[in-house]
């Protein structure tokens, strides 16, 4: 099987499943008990806080741990802002924060940043909507349709200098573990990360947040998380998120390297095939790549694929099942354009083998469909 | 070690430890991926829920997956009633309906349905705040610091007399595993449980409502759960849940009955000792013994026993951290009584010898501590 999916999900690291199996069965006790098997569990889990704050390169933010980027995401745009402020989201944010800022509309003021053509975020339509009574600005750090990465400096320091009270936040779910993250420097509030797209476990994320914000709950009882997350920690699983985004983090040059050539091979390879891709050309990370194919419906072209035992997407799983790519359109793609499309998304383990196979395949695929001419309704 | 804090956490069934290892190597694909490898994970999730609804005894239910029992109350209380609806809890409930209850009376009519002395719902007190206005009653099925388990069938005949309309919750998370339960016949509503009290993994729970309902979502996203709860769904973590859940469940009589001896046991064994026992006598699961012993704090007598290598606790691991025992202090219990408590909970793992021997090293300590008078200040 060649899984080129990446960006949907990853492969737990074995050695990551082999200590969840060990933790959850020697290290299962309450972290919230007072005796002592108890306490070591949370001391592990605080000071797993301060390693992946470390990793984040900051000292000036904290962390509560949830059950994934969408808990987190919810967490960040509900949880912050303030009565009669204005939230800003751009038009390329996952479903997490767009479907969460739809329903925030019903109560706030929701406006949304426009894309160009490469799948960034509009600063000219951002300047215009940077009013006073903005509250937050929420914009996706690397887009998971096309990988394309928001110049989050720029845009923090924009909004600092137009609304000093805004809110910042950043869903780094495609960013964390794939490029350099310095949240000091980058001047961003809030941040959000997964850990099942870093070869984790699923079922855990976490929103790192500046120590002086006063965030209210999301989910209420126990106390848990100083009161801002309750419900037992599920703390072999974000050990083992920890684990896996240490060792990400370590290999990140050596892994950005090895993914750029993957994604040159498979540009070269590509050559002599006629397609249209989707995205930045240099500021996005190697990981995501999108493009479609003339007369290639992107859905036909996936279960081909998935026919030979490869696995690439349409788009975000999320995308996949509702109708229609609703970041290609925002990017000004045809209907076309949008339903060819195809997302390949590598992980550090995949290897020049499998995409020159995958090259040879996908041509076979493509140049079949279009004599099928089952597209063309 | 003895660990008699079963009703705080339980220890991974081995099996399913090793069975999620494996799942989340081998199966790791993203549910909603519309390959066959995400397909047949979702497929699994899906034949999952009809065995946990079977474990309920039901067909009129459906079922969500949650990051645990916490999530789950708060999703039965916040998304299913509606506007200018009075919702009734009763006070001996677990902190994620107390606290999210208290969160509600914000913008809802909110009121308390009292106990009686042996950790019940007191009747008439419900019978009385039946009014027509009500939307939601919410009542703990086994209590988590006593073990005393309410009369649900007559409960909700009673609310479904007076309140036809209202909508009737129960927690189950102490009593699913370790009583027999039967939705349907039951009546009720909308049901919530944990994985991590059954030898399951943490980070899962479930909300099982009734077919016809439609409740509103309480995390927003990729449109997983039907749209009800977003997010890519713990899938390894799930099924070792339902696993953990079928074996409880297949052994539970002869569970309930080993139980039973451990607890008849540590009474006989007791005998000797001067103390007062909060709950029920035969209204109650076997696996939770709460008392307390004339001028021994709990808190104290929780350390020592540590000392010893014993795992028991002073009540609830959400309230172990709070000021007191909100729900013995419901029960009318002094306030002597309510800081001297300690909660002994058994699981099937637990053996006579256990219990031997810890009555043993607890006389000792009662009786050092009552030597000490560090008690009286």
């Amino acid at each position: 099987m060649i899984y080129f999916d990446n960006a949907s999900t990853t492969k737990i690291y074995p050695e990551v499943a082999e200590f969840i199996c060990k933790y959850s069965q020697n290290n299962f006790f309450n972290p919230s008990a007072i005796y002592h098997q108890g306490t070591e569990v949370f001391k592990d889990l605080k000071n797993s806080k301060q390693e992946l704050l470390k990793l984040l390169g900051t000292v000036k933010h904290k962390l509560i741990y949830t059950s994934g980027a969408t808990e987190a995401n919810n967490f960040a745009l509900r949880c912050f802002i303030k009565k009669n402020k204005k939230i800003l989201i751009s038009a390329g944010e996952h479903s997490s924060v767009f479907e969460t800022a739809k329903i925030l509309s019903e109560n706030y003021n929701v406006e949304f940043i426009k894309l160009n053509s490469d799948g960034l975020v509009d600063i000219n339509d951002l300047t215009n909507k940077l009013t006073d009574d903005v509250g937050l600005v929420s914009v996706i750090h690397v887009s998971n349709e096309t990988g394309a990465i928001n110049d989050l400096a720029q845009i923090s320091k924009l909004i600092k200098e137009k609304c000093p009270n805004a809110l910042f936040h950043s869903d780094g779910v495609q960013a964390f573990g794939k490029t350099p993250i310095n949240l000091s420097h980058m001047g961003i509030d809030i941040y959000t990360i997964s850990s099942h797209k870093i070869h984790g476990p699923k079922g855990v994320g976490a929103v790192i947040f500046r120590n002086d914000l006063l965030p209210k709950p999301l989910i209420f009882g126990g106390g848990q998380e100083n009161g801002l997350r309750s419900g037992t920690e599920n703390s072999a699983n974000i050990l083992g998120f920890v684990m896996s985004a240490k060792k990400m983090i370590s290999n990140l040059e050596t892994n950005i390297n090895h993914i750029e050539t993957l994604r040159t091979a498979l540009f070269d390879n590509l050559k002599d095939l006629e397609f249209n891709f989707n995205g930045h050309n240099t500021q996005r990370i190697p990981n995501i790549v999108s493009l479609n194919f003339n007369n290639v419906k992107g859905e036909v072209l996936v279960s081909m694929l998935e026919n030979e035992d490869i696995c690439v997407s349409t788009g975000s799983s999320c995308n996949s099942k509702h109708s229609g790519n609703r970041v290609l359109m925002q990017m000004g793609k045809t209907k076309t354009q949008e339903e060819g499309n195809i997302r390949i998304s590598f992980c550090e383990e995949n290897t020049l083998d499998e995409v020159k196979k995958f090259v040879e395949i996908l041509k076979t695929c493509v140049n079949k469909i279009k004599g099928l001419n089952i597209w063309k309704k």
